[in-house]
């Protein structure tokens, strides 16, 4: 399995990643063994999905105390060059979430914070696997389907993650169940993550799938052609309502229609229990070139703007299932977040 | 104003159309002679769009009767020949409706059917921009906006008719009576309709746009960024359910969610009476390389394949006016599209 990102000790530690703006076409891997350096493969989307940010956001804090102690950082400096990656995209929690987390034992020194840090990617795997057991229960109890066919957006697996994956990892789990029909892939437009990157996994792993344009997708689920859909979260907020990226209220719209589940798949550290609903949620906007170009190819006339916002937010009452490591809520029956952690897990 | 399809009378007459796979790069018009080509071209899209596609049908005629009279064809040849334009794309109802229209005169010579090709195009430009005040109107009364804030999708221009456009010329109107806010035109992958063309004409036009994936369609809609959506349509059925560019039913179920209206703007040459409900529209599929490639540049693994639809069906209990020529109809209302024909014209 691809590790998206993972801690390097060498001469000069480094936090290593796939660029994964390369994929399909190139499998190379980057050492970032600068603040800058970190911040600029967040910001391009050469590191991305919420909890492998999230492991960005922690191994941020200790890239941070290595390299200000070669520079000779005062206190200052070490928070703002802290702050430079937690803050480096908006509508993801778990970022701010990792690196807040490894900040508050940076006082007892760099073990600790490594130690700590390291802690988090190995967590985040275990709550996705956990996560995708407990998921393709809920869709084949729910769905009655042996092998349901499924639709998702975007990507969500090991390169999403730290390893395994959250929606994916529950596609993965019913294909290793032999209860997987066919997957319709939303190639995900304006960058591509599900055609470029969901797919490169998929034919990794051995599991069939077709890639469909985004606004396919919802003719796909009113034809009948899909049993449910799953996504995954940069942000699910008390009430349940969920960012993610652009495009996924359209299958929860089609969804509803047809009346088929539509489930959303996030580690537990995505659920942001201090913002109470989507409208409080920033969403980020991104350059207009993301949508006006491909690759080097403009696809408009000169001049032309862009509207680009990276995120839409799912209400809760059109999402019938939000799995995470620590059990099920849903939020479309009246279910809040915090069941989470005030009931006895896991239904 | 640019002509999408045109005859041309030469010592080898001639269909000249503007190359649409070519836009908004290069502008560059073919002239077909033969049948071989016209069909080609309406299969590659170089001439695309529900009424210019019925142009194409009616000139189609016109074109085997000259270039059958060259190659001395026999009647069976001719009626063959008629029949490979006629169904070139299954989806688009014009097209089939221009060759019958034409082949039924054809028996009265080359200039009636001349004649008659020629009145289809004068006749669907005058319906577009008499659609087009229907339209103007109808929004402007049920929204109750001075500069109602626009979405729409696919091109519905000059470009995918004989001129003016169908949704797209109700954009022209507004914006001739200064009475249009911003518009977002969704890209409409796979061929960037959007991007390439309705931009295109935009631009040319001097109408304020912003240009989004077809993702963030649903969203700007959920997010009260516009006031209403305006499509064409390829087939209307008798009970007004709407085949359109894939893509199109999203802004359908993101507009009843929002309480907006959505409009299909067509002439009523789209419709197909015949045709009872959304069910019995033959869908067109194309091919894995649309969706796969941009242009010469893979977007996948080697191996992957692809779903691509070319239309889908927006239900008509989604669609709260049809705007015609004839009238408007509005099915969400339980308006059927045989009214147009048979009670007093438009409201």
């Amino acid at each position: 399995m691809v590790r998206a990102i993972e801690w390097i000790e060498a001469e000069v530690p480094a936090v290593r990643i796939i660029d994964q703006t390369l994929l399909p076409a190139s499998e190379t891997y980057l050492d970032l063994t600068t603040i800058d350096s970190l911040a600029d493969a967040i910001q391009r989307l050469a590191v991305r999905g919420a909890p492998a940010l999230g492991a960005a956001g922690a191994l941020g804090v200790v890239l941070a105390m290595r390299q200000g102690a070669r520079e000779g950082w005062n206190g200052a400096r070490f928070a703002a060059e802290i702050l430079r990656v937690r803050n480096a995209r908006p509508t993801a929690v778990n970022l701010a979430w990792g690196s807040d987390r490894v900040a508050a034992v940076a006082g007892r020194g760099i073990d600790a914070a490594l130690a700590e840090a390291l802690a988090i990617l190995q967590e985040d795997e275990a709550a996705n696997r956990r996560l995708s057991h407990l998921g393709a229960d809920w869709i084949l109890r729910t769905t009655g389907k042996s092998r349901p066919r499924i639709v998702t957006h975007c990507n969500t697996g090991a390169l999403a993650t730290t390893a395994w994956g959250t929606a994916y990892g529950i596609l993965h789990e019913l294909h290793d169940r032999g209860a997987l029909g066919l997957v319709y892939v939303d190639e995900t437009r304006p960058l591509l993550q599900g055609a470029r990157l969901t797919s490169w996994e998929l034919a990794k792993d051995g599991i069939d799938h077709v890639v469909e344009i985004d606004g396919a997708a919802s003719s796909t689920i009113l034809r009948g052609l899909v049993d449910v859909a799953i996504i995954g979260a940069d942000r699910i907020t008390a009430d349940g309502d969920t960012a993610n990226k652009v495009g996924s209220v359209a299958l929860a719209l089609a969804c509803r229609r047809a009346g088929i589940p539509f489930v959303v798949a996030a580690p537990s550290s995505t659920v942001d229990l201090k913002t109470a609903t989507g409208s409080d949620i920033e969403i980020e906007e991104r350059a207009d070139d993301e949508v006006l170009a491909y690759g080097a190819v403009p696809i408009t006339a000169p001049g032309v703007r862009a509207f680009n916002p990276a995120f839409d937010v799912t209400p809760h009452d059109l999402i019938s299932a939000v799995v995470t490591e620590r059990g099920v809520v849903e939020p479309a029956a009246g279910g809040l977040m915090s069941e989470l952690w005030t009931t006895a897990q896991a239904r």
